[in-house]
C-alpha cells in the first residue's frame, strides 16, 4: 500500500507518542518531531507507510540510545496473554468450528498495538470480536489452500499478539515458519517475544529481517525473500504486513482487524472491521 | 497557552484539513505539508498555537492564491444559523434565565469550527449543551462584571457561530463592541460574515486586525490591543481566543467548548466541556 497524504500527520502521531512511551523527555521528543517533520519533504509518496515508520524507528534508537525501549511493555504484554491462554485454547477447542475461533482469536489479538492506536481493554475487546462479523471473510479459500499447502509461513506482528498466534498455529497442525520482525520496532514481535510466547514449541521461528514495523520486502533480507517467494500458504497479520505486502503477487491470507480510516478505504471497509482476505493478485 | 508537544501532529492534521476544505489538489496538499513539516524544527514552543496556524494559513493563501477559500462554507453556515436565529430567539424569551440561555447557545454555536473538527451537527449539538452541565462555571462573576461594565468587548470566533452571538449580545442589553479577524482564517469570523450575521443591528463591529485564527496580542493592530486594555469587561468565544488570551491579565470571560485533548488538559477538565471562565490574573 502506498503512503497515503493522511498517513502524515499520522506519522507525527506515533512519533510523539513512540517517543513519549520509549521515555523520551519533551525536548528529546520534539528533536524527534522537527527530524521527522523535516524528512516530509523526501518522503517518496510511492513508498509503503511501514518504510517511513523504518525511519522514525531509527531516529527514537538514535536519541534514546536503546535498541528495544519497549521491551518492558512488551514482556507485560506477553505475560498477560499467557495467563489467558488456558482459557482461549479451552475456547477454540469447546467451538463448533475451532479454526474459525482460532482465526477470530487471531485477530483479536492484534488490538495489542501500540503503533496505531495506544489504548485498548484486551479482555472487552476478544469479547467483541468473537461476535463481530468479518467485512472480508474468505475463509472457504483459506480452508482449501492450508489443506493441500505444506511450506506455511505466519507474519507476526505484535507482541503479547504472538501468544493468540500461537493458538491459531496450533489449530492449524502443520509445520509452520514464524516469522518476526529483523530488530525490535515499537512492539512488534522479535525473536525473544516470541520464545516467550512459546512459538518455538510450534513452529520454527525465522526472523524477516525486515527494518521496518512491517514486512516490506524492499527492508526484508534478500535471503528471506526468496524463500518466502515459495510458500505455498501466507498468513499475515496486521496492518503494517497489509501494507508491506497487499501488492505483492504472493499466496497471501491478511488477517488484521482495520485501525486506521486510510487503511479502511484502502480495503473498501469501515474503521474497526475484522478481515480475513485473501490476496487477489497470486 | 504555549504550545504543547500534542499540538505538532495536530498542526499537520490541520494544515491537510485546510488543504482539503480549501480545495486543493493532491500534490499542492504536499507541498502545504513538506512547508508545515519544515517549519516545525524553528517552532517556538513558547508561542501561542494561533501564531503557528496564521503561518499556516498564510501558506494556504500563497498556495491557492485565494483569500478567503472558506468562503461559501461561511456563508452556508451563517444562512443555516440565521433559519435557526427566530427559534433560540423564542428559547431565550421563554428561559427561566434568559441570559444564562443565551450563554449556553453562544457557547452551542461554537460547534461550528472547521479548524479543530470537521464534522458537526448543529441541532444535535445545541440540544445536547443545552442540558449539559458546566466543567467551569463562573457565571455570578459574569452576572456581576456585567451589571457595572461600560466598555464591553465581544471576541467573535466563526462565522455562523456569530448568529449565536448576536442573541448573546441582544440579552447584555448594553453597547458591545463586537471584535472581528484582520483577515480571512480557516472559517473564523470576518467584518463581512458579521455584517451577514446581522452583528451590525446589535453591536459596533471592529477588526482586532489579527492575522491568526485567535486574537493573539502580538498579531494584533496596536491601536486594537490598547483600545481592549482599557475594556472592562471582554467575552471571549471560543478555543483560539483561550489558546491567545489566557495569560494575559485582562478582564477576560472564556466561553468555549473544548474540542482538543491539550485544552482540556490545560484548562483541567475533560474533552468536550463546556466552559465560562473568569481570567484569574486580571
Amino acid at each position: 500500500m502506498k503512503t497515503y497524504l493522511d498517513c502524515i500527520p499520522c506519522f507525527m502521531t506515533q512519533a510523539l507518542r513512540a517517543g513519549r512511551t520509549a521515555g523520551l523527555e519533551d525536548k528529546q521528543i520534539k528533536t524527534l518531531l522537527d527530524e521527522v517533520g523535516a524528512m516530509i519533504r523526501d518522503l517518496p509518496m510511492g513508498n509503503t507507510p511501514p518504510e517511513t515508520g523504518a525511519v522514525i524507528y531509527q531516529k527514537i534508537r538514535e536519541i534514546t540510545g536503546i535498541d528495544d525501549p519497549f521491551l518492558s511493555i512488551k514482556q507485560k504484554n506477553t505475560r498477560e496473554a499467557l495467563d489467558m491462554y488456558p482459557e482461549l485454547r479451552q475456547l477454540v477447542r469447546r467451538s463448533d468450528d475451532p479454526l474459525l475461533m482460532a482465526i477470530r482469536l487471531a485477530i483479536a489479538g492484534n488490538v495489542i498495538d501500540f503503533g496505531v492506536n495506544r489504548t485498548f481493554d484486551l479482555k472487552k475487546d476478544i469479547k467483541q470480536i468473537l461476535k463481530q462479523d468479518f467485512a472480508i471473510f474468505d475463509y472457504a479459500a483459506f480452508r482449501n489452500q492450508l489443506e493441500t499447502a505444506k511450506n506455511i509461513y505466519y507474519l507476526g506482528d505484535n507482541a503479547g499478539e504472538s501468544v493468540f498466534d500461537r493458538i491459531l498455529i496450533e489449530e492449524i497442525k502443520k509445520t509452520v515458519i514464524f516469522v518476526v520482525r529483523g530488530i525490535p520496532l515499537i512492539n512488534d514481535v522479535t525473536y525473544e517475544d516470541a520464545i516467550m510466547a512459546g512459538l518455538d514449541k510450534v513452529a520454527e521461528i525465522v526472523s524477516s529481517g525486515s527494518t521496518a514495523p512491517g514486512n516490506v520486502p524492499a527492508l526484508c533480507d534478500l535471503s528471506f525473500m526468496e524463500k518466502l517467494s515459495r510458500a505455498d500458504m501466507i498468513i499475515s497479520k496486521g496492518q503494517g504486513n497489509y501494507e508491506g505486502l497487499s501488492e505483492e503477487p504472493l499466496p497471501v491470507f491478511f488477517l488484521l482487524k482495520v485501525k486506521c480510516q486510510v487503511i479502511a478505504r484502502d480495503l473498501g471497509v469501515t474503521e474497526n472491521s475484522i478481515i480475513l482476505k485473501q490476496q487477489k493478485n497470486q
